[in-house]
């Protein structure tokens, strides 16, 4: 049953990483006063105290459950236990396609009411780097290009979607986009190479 | 006393930034059992609830104080309210250089131990458009491309640096990379509009 042991751990972390992400849109939008602020931060701090009381020297990494299944859980775009990270879960069709559906509320704003664009090219970067990832191969990005077409508006369900162009020996040439229910707002093409030495 | 407006905000609100930048850290990095976890986590949905009481409708966007001062707090990249931004604190000299110095930290994690390249890529974004953008007159990305020569270790100090390679009219074309104390490992090249309607 190596499934339970990834469940039982998503369980116990995954609430918590989702109370933080509301935590983080709140912080950005609350008009409290100082004296609920300063009340609120020292309850905060409280809680880092208590959840640091026991925990990894530096960042998550590629940890295993008992049963080997790999957990990349604080990745900054996919990761489970990661608030910062949407997160994105991505989706790999037969025929190669990845895509992930999200929608990106005030932690990702750039332009006001719209989606950083560098936040745009983050998440291609992932998806386009997606299809050339294979378990236990992973896959670097080598060059990323993305071509802004118009805003991309913040509280809209997005579609970020990935395909394969060519593969020349250890490169993947990837191509996709970013799109709302008008069409596409961000297209992305990239170089993902397998290192040697992973 | 615009400045000392602008200086009372940021007293109230960037302490709680911060502390909930620091949860967001040890909530991907905790060991706490399930027990602490659930009850962390029932004190954190209580600050949600009463930092929520009141709060805008949508993202933060671009406010100003009462003495006419910008702000762009809920930014990702440099919001001093968004508690997912480094936040990058950009400098501009004389010559039209931008740069801006920090460190990531688990957060921010792609491979294991490492920036995630899309992170790279959003903070260039950021840093590359701001050689285009003026009070009043912002720039957005036309596009955009990185090169990756090699990885961005976590936990390491950063700089970010970009300049103007040239102006064809509304088009602003900039260079730039990230370096680390051993070189640069990721450059990039972009143009960013000044749009007719802003």
């Amino acid at each position: 049953m190596a499934g339970s042991e990834l469940d039982d751990l998503r369980a116990v972390y995954e609430p918590l990483t989702q109370s933080v992400r509301r935590l983080i849109d709140v912080t950005i939008r609350t008009h409290a006063d100082a004296a609920t602020v300063a009340a609120v931060k020292d309850r905060i701090d409280c809680a880092s105290d208590e959840l640091s009381e026991s925990m990894r020297d530096g960042s998550f990494g590629l940890e295993h459950t008992r049963g080997g299944e790999p957990m990349v859980w604080g990745n900054v775009v996919i990761g489970v236990r990661n608030p910062a990270a949407p997160p994105l879960v991505v989706h790999h069709e037969p025929d190669g396609r990845v895509w992930a559906e999200f929608t990106l509320g005030a932690a990702f704003e750039g332009p006001p009411g719209h989606v950083h664009g560098g936040v745009c090219a983050m998440l291609l970067d992932h998806v386009l780097g997606a299809t050339a990832h294979k378990p236990g191969k992973p896959a670097v990005t080598g060059t990323l290009t993305t071509r802004y077409r118009r805003g991309t508006r913040l509280s809209r369900p997005l579609r970020a979607e990935a395909w394969i162009d060519r593969i020349e020996g250890a490169k993947t040439f990837a191509v996709g986009h970013i799109a709302d229910a008008d069409g596409v707002t961000v297209e992305a093409d990239g170089v993902f190479i397998h290192p040697r030495n992973p």
